[in-house]
């Protein structure tokens, strides 16, 4: 005989959910499959000659370094330049401010660990990333959406959630995953204000931020909020934690995020991180140190940027041709998604199914929404993926999609 | 103002200890220090060419691959390598019963995320391994201690801590950090019996496996485990979770270790990955796919061996000659560390400082006691790496170490 595993597990992992878009992604790696669910950058574009050169000259002069322990803040002259990189967009910050992490997503679950105790409540956007409530609810998070709107987070709400005591807010200011949306600089300003006078801190997620594609570039809620700070200070203290990667500008492969946080916060991460993974891996930072520096990494964005812009614009063109009157979409102005809203009475999920009979796939939007707003509107979306298919796949896609949708219309509403 | 953070940490954050060899480190960075308080693999000795060799090819071939997103049970070649690696141990197992982790220390991370419910009793050897105490503690675990002798934990003292019904057993049968000491076949065979007959399974953590320098391979938990099982139902089930790591045979700077166990036991285990970090690097998996093949790592730990086996022979012989009549140490069969036990009555936190003094750093034993056992006679110990440095430094060393313990001894007992 043997142990029933089942019995032994914990609460938590009783509880615990798979992310249904790593599972999609398993049904729709046939090649004959156009798929719009990943969020996967153009592997064509990769820098893979500079990183090629990069470890070349790591393993020749840094090799006992690079494939060494290191330490769990990160490997310093990295976490300098990330200084020095997000310095240029307004965020001033010094190493003592940064932490590497395994990606983005153990960003997520350290802040998880850092700020959640069970039941405590995490005020977030409908849609929201839905890596973000995986790692929270993991802890015992409960939520409190706000809804959004072209504008991002419906700011009018936000007070009112806030009398409801959250632990923390939880925003995607730039290009939103899964909406595609951007909070709005007069929203902003009053988010900022809001957390001061409630005393609810913002995590500012921002994995996107450089990849736009029109308009102005607008101040992250971390320079917002160091404004009320008295010069000299404005390292040390704050509202926010920001986060952000290396994933969409250089490599996934590569799992590089960080954190910007007072230095007091960045200690205790760094604490709750050595019981996670000792460290992220030496060997991977300092390759990515390498490829980054002198700049290469804003020329290598800027070369994404108008390849992204392309597939943005060639998908909202093909669903303007192509879909049936009732189907809304988003038009992000930057990152690697759009929100598609299809009519009353339909459900994504079930669309999905009618897509993959035509041999295209997207995300149903369910899957973004926190269980307080649950219900038949959350049924209604999908979230697309314009950065990894090629314009005339992405063309195809749209169409074979537009042909799902109209049956699944014929079929709600037979002749 | 600003928000006091500390106000906003969770209670498992406020009680989370930082590694106090991870601030050791720090203070023993200075290079006229001696230091055996690291567990770091000897820099010399990284298989550098054949790393930047795999790089090259690894970025000529499958680039779009290593760089982009991969599978969160870890890239699928890596996994069947490590599968086929343990079963020449005698660990049947296909890439079903692999996930790769993000070193070892994840895997212990994911392991008190699938199994600890605050209050759960974990039953561990004292001395134990301090990562392990740190990522079971910050899931709320409690701890029944069972102290060890030369064959490793006292199996006769087993049973009784089961009586109070621990979720799972933890134990390192191999050359244990930090006691250096192997669990004897004997006590391994009882060990598995009473797992089985009390319902309670066993994380066998062994990193150091293959580092042996003397002595038969002794049989895994995990294989004589399965010698129970009905013959095609061994992949599938047992009472046992199996963990091991690349840190110690090739490169800690990449982040790589993997669990071992029942399918449905590791789809939980990828589940609550997902949340942690997605994924494990794929551009370091694939690299170490590379080098690890055609026996390389095999040739690789064969070298290693030998010349661990120098160190340690050096070490023990320098403690012989050095030290004081009173002080007794461990003889290690293989691994990184042996143990040292000073005279009654010594604190080897007050003989840190003596001996920094000396230039020469090892760790302070306690903290690799659980709460349970914590007291005077868990001051008496002293951690001692002999893998990091070269013979002369050892020599050197542990002269000064054993000037550092006779001038305690002095203040202790003044003539």
């Amino acid at each position: 005989m043997s142990i029933a595993w089942t019995s032994s597990y914990s609460d938590r992992a009783n509880d615990a959910k798979s992310s249904i878009i790593r599972e999609l992604l398993r049904v729709t790696q046939r090649p004959e499959v156009i798929s719009f669910a990943g969020g996967l950058p153009a592997g064509d574009l990769f820098p893979t000659e500079r990183v090629k050169e990069a470890c070349r000259s790591v393993l020749e002069e840094k090799a006992t370094v690079a494939l060494q322990y290191g330490e769990t803040e990160g490997y310093r002259p990295l976490r300098e330049m990330i200084a020095r990189h997000i310095g240029r967009y307004g965020i001033k910050a010094s190493a003592e401010n940064i932490l590497v992490t395994t990606g983005s997503q153990q960003a997520l679950d350290l802040i998880g660990k850092l700020l959640i105790n069970p039941g405590d409540r995490v005020l977030v956007e409908a849609p929201t990333y839905l890596g973000a409530l995986q790692a929270f609810s993991l802890y015992g998070a409960q939520y409190l959406s706000v809804p959004t709107d072209e504008d991002g987070l419906r700011i009018d709400l936000v007070e009112g959630r806030l009398r409801s005591r959250p632990k923390f807010m939880y925003v995607l200011p730039n290009f939103q995953n899964p909406g595609g949306t951007t909070i709005s600089e007069y929203r902003r300003r009053v988010l900022v204000q809001l957390a001061e006078r409630f005393r609810v801190p913002i995590i500012e997620d921002d994995p996107y931020g450089q990849l736009r594609y029109e308009g102005e570039h607008l101040p992250p809620l971390v320079v917002l909020d160091r404004e009320r700070l008295p010069r000299g200070e404005d390292f040390k203290l704050g509202n926010i934690i920001y986060l952000s990667t290396f994933s969409k500008t250089l490599s996934p492969g590569f799992r590089l995020g960080w954190v910007v946080a007072p230095p007091d916060v960045i200690a205790k991460l760094a604490q709750l991180k050595q019981g996670a993974d000792l460290h992220t891996s030496t060997f991977t930072q300092v390759v990515a140190y390498e490829v980054a520096r002198e700049n290469f990494l804003d020329e290598h964005v800027k070369k994404l940027r108008a390849v992204y812009r392309e597939r943005r614009d060639v998908m909202l063109e093909a669903l303007a041709r192509e879909m049936p009157e009732g189907v809304t979409w988003t038009h992000p102005k930057g990152g690697l998604f759009l929100w598609v809203t299809l009519p009353e009475g339909m459900d994504a999920n079930e669309l999905f199914r009618e897509a993959l009979k035509q041999e295209v796939a997207f995300v149903p939007g369910d899957c973004f929404f926190a269980p307080d707003c649950l219900g038949p509107e959350a049924n209604r979306h999908m979230r697309l993926n314009f950065s990894n298919a090629k314009p005339e796949r992405i063309q195809q896609g749209i169409r074979r999609l537009s042909l799902a949708v109209k049956a699944q219309i014929r079929e709600l509403h037979p002749v």
